[in-house]
């Protein structure tokens, strides 16, 4: 029976990097791993519940509410008009308030899981609105630079929020991403109440000189253009003190030849564009050593650009 | 005697539109018409001089250090070590203080004048910084944003000034400019003058998407993405309170169809993004209408997106 209608899923949504360098709050691109994963399963409760999480040690909410992947799933299900009882497993395989857009990729898996469950009433893009509220739940802000590519996958230009308004910009050959997690957390909505409210207009001019030449180097697939763009004169100077070894891992990775090297979201992660597998890996290993011979324990990853966004995983038996 | 080396040299150098919109001092392109027409001949005075000067109500100095375009020709002469007797005829063919690049297209006509004169000892690229000269001299701001546009034609990025680093855009096919000038002079200077020193970083992030979605446009030859990000919520506000009539033009142009209306560099002067070339003047039209009645004199053009940049014009006599 193979069309019936599945009562559980299992659905992985990637990590993702925001903002890359002059971008803040407008590109984000989505990761191979880590990610969330989340085992989704209809009942007869009536209610949406957080049966388990694990990988979080004991950290998240298990509040219907305050818990963003249920909170989003009973947002669809208040939009479409449906009571619905779900039970929710999230397995949190990434590190929390890491600038990895771990809060996105909740919402996300748990957003693609119930609407597979449903049978696909919304579109991918009709479910980014509500992966929005989520974000705005988990860090008081309904920013989309993580959630949309986590959601559609590729490199994503947030270009305006009324409504949201996102272009799917190229992914260029060749460029690898690695990316080093110190253990030191930084909460998102604590980093972003560090900024600046104002800002010089001289200091704006070259940042959007930046965002523009970035744009055309990933059309272009101009690797140089990318790596001449990915500065950032007005967040990551406010950021990179809250970093360990900020400064001496960017030296490390330029010097190691890496196209550009940046704060991934509100940090601490860091992140490097590379033309090989094989450089970012090698980058990686200087800067976890670097972070290991201060006592910073730390996770790295070597990903290419994830074009495909959340996906839904093979079951392991047919329920 | 085909090959032997001239003393005389007609160029003309394109008007140009810096900004569109969001883009405030990092894109501009330039247009068919108008332009400046230099006439430069090659004499035994060991001197630059500015003979004549037409189409500028007298009002451009002709002291060599003062006038733009004898200024970077004496610019190029030392910085290539070369002294040289220059005669300078300049027919200004364009508003002055228009908001249309006109000091631009003089040092930009004169720079390709004497160094097709020299030979071209140097690429037009290495002219870049030397018109960016010109634009000190004229405004007190070495900005690029004109110059580089006319020197190259096309639609280009000032990605950064330290070096300056340009990116030619590609064109959309269809795309069609309308140019409006009302007889108002507002002085670059003064229009620079009058921006804020600092903007709220929210507004900054707005204008940055806005950026990154109109080179998404042009790469993606979307008129539509274009339209919707030709948005200015920082300089245009500050601007348009001295363009006689600016948001009566805009809705004008808007309900006409244009694709984006938007201030052309620091203003008087507007220009409209159109589908066709009988939209563009159809709109014109209407703007001119809606000044004339009000008493406001004004020149309209119509034009593609210049790609030649400035030109050598064939002579009509072989001197």
């Amino acid at each position: 029976m193979k069309q019936h209608m599945k009562n559980t899923v299992t659905v992985f949504a990637p990590a993702s990097v925001s903002n890359i360098n002059c971008g803040f709050d407008i590109f984000g691109f989505a990761l191979d791993e880590p990610g969330d994963e989340i085992v989704m399963t209809l009942n007869d409760s009536g209610k949406v519940t957080i049966d388990a999480i694990t990988g979080d040690e004991g950290l998240l909410p298990k509040d219907t509410e305050k818990n963003t992947a249920s909170a989003v799933v009973q947002l669809y299900l208040n939009q479409l008009g449906l009571q619905q009882g779900v039970g929710i497993v999230l397995h949190k395989k990434m590190p929390l308030n890491s600038g990895l857009g771990s809060s996105a990729a909740s919402s996300v898996a748990a957003l693609v899981a119930i609407n597979t469950l449903m049978g696909n009433r919304l579109t991918r893009r009709e479910l980014l609105p509500l992966a929005m509220e989520g974000e705005r739940l988990a860090c008081g802000n309904a920013h989309a630079d993580n959630v949309a590519p986590s959601l559609f996958g590729g490199l994503v230009l947030l270009r305006g929020y009324n409504p949201p308004d996102t272009v799917q910009l190229p992914v260029p050959e060749n460029l690898w991403c690695g990316v080093v997690h110190p253990d030191v957390s930084i909460p998102t909505r604590e980093a972003r109440q560090m900024l600046p409210t104002m800002i010089p207009l001289r200091d704006a001019v070259t940042q959007w000189g930046n965002v523009a030449g970035l744009v055309a180097g990933f059309y272009q697939n101009d690797l140089e253009l990318i790596g001449r763009s990915m500065q950032d004169i007005i967040i990551e100077p406010v950021r990179a003190g809250r970093i360990p070894h900020f400064y001496a891992m960017r030296d490390l990775a330029m010097k190691a030849g890496a196209v550009g090297f940046g704060i991934s979201g509100s940090g601490p992660t860091v992140f490097t564009f590379c033309e090989s597998e094989k450089q970012a890996q090698l980058i990686n290993e200087q800067l976890s050593s670097l972070l290991n011979e201060h006592a910073i324990t730390n996770q790295c990853y070597v990903s290419k650009i994830n074009q495909q966004g959340a996906r839904i995983e093979p079951l392991t038996s047919d329920l």
